[in-house]
């Protein structure tokens, strides 16, 4: 069989795996943490190393396999033509030739993309979103970001900055942003953002179980002990759940009403609070958008969990290539 | 020549002019009003006489002419693919066969789109927007609407409704929409909510000389007043234009995020404060937006004052016809 190795580098880890050429397979995927801190080219080395592995275990799995190339979903910004990561503050790249570094290395043809565009367009090529033409993705961790699949492809804009929906000003007046504006969607409903939300409500004295799940340390506290404790019962951790849907809700609104979407899926660690946060998010972006674009619709958790950037990342391979 | 006959339907006016196939020249453009209130059988009456005056004037004035076929942008909702008018509040009509109607009494094949997409397109073809491969047009009238150009073609969503920045939520808490939301761009920035701005600054007691631009009868005063008062430095007038271009910032801010376009088309009456407005306008979306993409962005005033409507027009023919 036909295989493409679909590379996914996160903050957190490196995961990596061979994908079908159709899409109808992931195989020998393995993952080990980025620890960025070691520097670009410690990264690229472990990088390179793990996907040797991956290929060895393709291998072993199917001795008549053969390898298209490589496709790498980066956080950006990044330049797709040149294949250079041009800056991540997470990992400390500069100018990385990211793309030649791995042909060189793996002698294999390869191709990059940022790491939203490769969930939203694995999740349209095997997930949630497939099947459309039009399809918005919603990637909610550390940041929100966004992937757009218009007329059934990515759309990058004109230098690929395209798709920064986590910085849709939702509150001209409202919260800071780390990005310096004030009101961005991402200070409110990021990860990080939904854990804060919940520790200002009881630092300034609100009742809530919270504490017992962090053993008192309230710096312990994440989205997801906010979803636990939201699905156990706790009111203020289940309110903190329902701000959340609203204000992803008047995101999503917008984009519903840009973009006329038949899918827009949330992708993230998010999808872990289920229907406590799909439910009011629906129904607020029902409230919110145009009833025709409302009507025409899905509002989907993604389906590809920890695996949609590889897959994505293997599908930019193939268009970039134009074999898809 | 080759000419395409391109029809702008406004809530106000018609009109109509002979499109040059290249769009090198707009030929015997000609209008009259709407008086919607007549009904649409009368209207569509007027139309197609207004049309034949113009397709003799523009063979007078080309004994050669040869005529492809009409263009024709209505106020949506409507169904492109069919040719129908779903839905005009501002016309009274209701799923009226528009294209078929226009091909049957004057013997050209024909396509329909929507206005605000045919401003914008032209704009695009022939105006500011010219020669980029990635452009968003704001239109503000009565309403705010939009187009957007991705990848050279009009974008138009899983069913017509792509392009409704006007109703993008920038406060959540803010101002009611008559779309029944609250906070929509549409609700600051649109050019009655201009006028309306500046008339409760003056009813809450604000000094200003409006009132002397409307003979004391503020249920006159419009948008255009508001900028010719701003013009004479009117310090009132002044505040609400800026407070305009703060909003409309906020609003462009997005799309420059999430399209990071090459153009940011401004179309419509609101071009007619000119400085007063752009001045901060680009300073508020610099502000907001992320830098890389704000450094490829350029946001102008439309050029085709009055006719990017009819030059949109035929270019959606011959874009649909496949021939342009």
């Amino acid at each position: 069989m036909q295989y493409v190795i679909g590379i996914d580098i996160g903050g957190t880890n490196l995961v990596v795996g061979s994908v079908a050429r159709d899409g109808s397979a992931l195989v020998a995927e393995m993952s080990e943490p980025t620890q960025a801190e070691s520097g670009a080219a410690d990264v690229i080395d472990r990088l390179v190393a793990l996907t040797r592995r991956v290929i060895e275990a393709t291998r072993r799995e199917d001795p008549a396999a053969e390898f298209l190339g490589i496709g790498v979903g980066a956080p950006g910004p990044l330049d797709t033509k040149s294949g250079i990561v041009l800056l991540t503050p997470n990992l400390g790249w500069v100018n990385l030739p990211l793309r030649q570094l791995l042909h060189d290395r793996l002698g294999l043809p390869a191709a990059l993309d940022n790491d939203a565009n490769c969930a939203v367009l694995g999740e349209w090529w095997r997930g949630a979103a497939r099947g459309t033409r039009n399809a918005i993705g919603v990637t909610i961790g550390t940041g929100i970001g966004g992937g757009l699949i218009l007329e059934g492809k990515l759309y990058h804009g004109a230098s690929d900055c395209a798709g920064e929906i986590g910085h849709a000003t939702i509150d001209p007046e409202g919260r800071r942003c780390k990005c310096g504006n004030y009101g961005c969607l991402e200070a409110y409903a990021s990860g990080p953002n939904i854990a804060l939300r919940a520790v200002e409500e009881l630092q300034a004295g609100a009742e809530s179980r919270l504490p017992e799940y962090v053993g008192g340390d309230l710096s312990r506290v994440t989205a997801q002990t906010v979803y636990t404790a939201a699905a156990a019962g706790d009111v203020l951790a289940g309110d903190v759940v329902a701000e959340t849907a609203r204000y992803l809700g008047a995101g999503v609104a917008n984009l519903v009403n840009i973009f006329n979407p038949e899918v827009v899926a949330v992708v993230g660690g998010v999808t872990l609070a289920g229907d406590l946060l799909f439910t009011p998010l629906r129904r607020e972006v029902a409230r919110r958008a145009f009833k025709p674009a409302v009507a025409v619709c899905r509002i989907l958790p993604g389906e590809l969990i920890g695996t949609a950037g590889v897959y994505g990342a293997a599908r930019v391979f193939l268009d970039q290539q134009g074999i898809a």
